[in-house]
């Protein structure tokens, strides 16, 4: 029998996201959620390294978005390359069943400065990730940046469309669309 | 007669800079800068609140960006907004008395990771400068955000170049080539 429940991640994670916009990121403590979730420490740190990690820890772990792009098309343009990332966003990330607690998560993110601070940062490691990607499909280093620049800007907009939409949508035809009015902005 | 000599912060600068090229950032101290630069503590946290200030401080203390954009003339395309940015900071900031210690600066920056994170984020507060003075001029939302983050890895693109380049070069010219190249590779 597995010592740790199968769900123990998402009802810590849940438990965490329900404290902190009830009480506040910083009055929060790591007891606090494991009593809310009903399991122990021990469990809380096996998932994750303190309590930044239940908003930051998960879409660190791997290249989602670098991955993706290495995989798209040899003939996609590096803005296509870009769009297939979004799709792959919207299949492991952006999916209709995490949009309640993805928008909790931003709530309390957006409350908070530092924790501001940290997501920029990431956004930041996300961008030098898709270069990087970009210029391994030989795209050159000025046409690589300007277009992870754009996609990094295009995910962000189009993520806050996302949550911010009355009923769930599909994420890859937003974000699609939402580069599509990014492109024709880029000119003027 | 003043109690500190006119030109103590440009020696204060320059001493930090080549301690700082010397020894490394971090094992630099403000005692150091101090005697290096023939003056008194006092004086040196007359201009800069810690030793990180040196690096950082200048650049804070105005709105640059956001003035020449609101400065520009009403029938300036967003870009050309932007392009008027450069203007200004090639005008204050890049100019050609000041390109050796800002390459002395960035080699600093490069070589330490937190110094990294710190200009990281305040590039992503030139891009929020950038972005609410667009929208000022009636730029609309999205249009303001994309070409706030084109205009600003224009900037670092170009000063890059600026730097690197064998012999000083006009900032204002050299960044609206960069800029043009960037609007090139943008619909791509």
């Amino acid at each position: 029998m597995a010592r740790w429940p199968p769900d123990a991640q998402a009802r810590l994670t849940r438990a965490a996201l329900e404290l902190f916009a009830e009480r506040g990121y910083e009055d929060t403590t790591v007891v606090d959620i494991v009593e809310r979730a009903g399991l122990g420490k021990t469990t809380f740190f096996r998932y994750f390294k303190d309590k930044r990690e239940v908003l930051f820890g998960g879409d660190e772990r791997d290249d989602l978005v670098g991955d993706a792009i290495a995989a798209a098309p040899a003939s996609a343009t590096p803005l296509e390359a870009v769009a297939a990332a979004f799709d792959a966003a919207a299949r492991e990330r952006f999916t209709a069943e995490r949009r309640e607690p993805l928008t909790m998560r931003q709530q309390v993110i957006d409350a908070n400065p530092q924790l501001r601070e940290r997501e920029a940062l990431k956004y930041l490691g996300l961008v030098a990730s898709m270069t990087t990607a970009l210029e391994r499909r030989g795209v050159a280093e000025l046409q690589a940046a300007v277009s992870a620049e754009l996609g990094i800007l295009t995910l962000k907009l189009a993520f806050a469309r996302w949550i911010a939409a009355k009923k769930a949508e599909d994420f890859g035809p937003l974000a699609r669309r939402t580069l599509g009015e990014v492109r024709a902005s880029a000119g003027r």
